[in-house]
């Protein structure tokens, strides 16, 4: 199994964190984007989107972070990461739109103009950050995990990186005591590793 | 099973397609966005997020399209909308990403802007429908339905009704004759129903 990466990004590091919990071997195959590499014919080939990150599993090919979250839970790793029954599904489906829309447009938006320079609306990306960060606060002051009560789900994975890298984007993180709680938890898992930035 | 609901809503049709499509009875509660009443105490207690839709069975409150779609596929519906295998459910996930994401800051945000007249940033919106369009485009040109080669999924319901009303946004749907073809489709389907502008 190949996994199209980049040390930096967020979404990639989901992917490498969910594998390393799950005990899971990859091989990484580095896709340098700053040089234009995921924009080339041979990476397009394996992700017609240009994004990392991108995954091969024999013939099997599947971009975006949620989507491979999904397909590797359901294909290597115990059930309690994705449970099968109508209301965990749903709850868990749910998260995973939030990492696709509230955090990526919020606290990943924030980072990629603060750290990276690229040219993002700034105050709408943190507006739309302290926004996900008091939905977040609120939920995890009642709850554990984000989906389940008893243990971590891949919502949990999809919504950690980008949240957890916050300050990169300029935003302080003292105002979430729930939040980082969890992210005490998460940090505490057997297999945990982290990232550049965490 | 109760479906807090606005008529015009693509996110809240979206909910009504699919249960019409499996044929499952819902009690349909309006929810008056336009005076308000998603952001007060009696409706917050249902979704704390505010937002249309939000999906009452029994106990069980779940907000957010894409997750009710998940919720009630894996409940209520045939498994063929839903399939279990973990490609499928890789490929679904992702198009599930894509309608959180690309079709939601795209296609549903430039209707936001045009047809309402709220305050989005309209050219970004248009950019990036045009990005969605092309994406779906090429995809459908070699493809039937979005995630599956033999049925409709979750995918094809969550993605369709905000590139259906694309026009609504200022965006001419004319270019895209593989779009137009699976509009057909979606459209020829037992139980398909419409809403206003489609």
């Amino acid at each position: 199994m190949k996994l199209y990466d980049l040390t930096l990004s967020g979404n990639c590091y989901k992917i490498r964190l969910f594998l390393n919990l799950i005990d899971q071997p990859v091989e990484l195959v580095p896709v340098n984007l700053f040089e234009g590499e995921h924009k080339q014919a041979r990476f397009l080939a394996i992700n017609p989107r240009g994004q990392v990150p991108a995954l091969e599993d024999g013939a099997f090919r599947l971009g975006d972070s949620q989507a491979i979250l999904v397909y590797l839970a359901r294909r290597y790793a115990d059930s309690a990461w994705f449970p099968l029954d109508a209301q965990s599904q749903g709850r868990i489906a749910g998260w995973l739109s939030f990492a696709a829309n509230e955090i990526h447009h919020g606290p990943a938006t924030a980072r990629l103009g603060k750290l990276f320079g690229r040219p993002v609306e700034q105050a709408l990306a943190e507006s739309r950050a302290l926004s996900a960060l008091k939905v977040l606060e609120r939920h995890l002051a009642r709850h554990v995990w984000l989906a389940e009560g008893t243990a971590p789900t891949i919502a949990d994975i999809a919504v950690y990186p980008y949240v957890a890298l916050a300050a990169d984007g300029g935003i302080d993180l003292a105002p979430y005591p729930a939040l980082q709680a969890w992210f005490g938890r998460i940090r505490a898992l057997p297999g945990y590793i982290g990232m550049p930035g965490l």
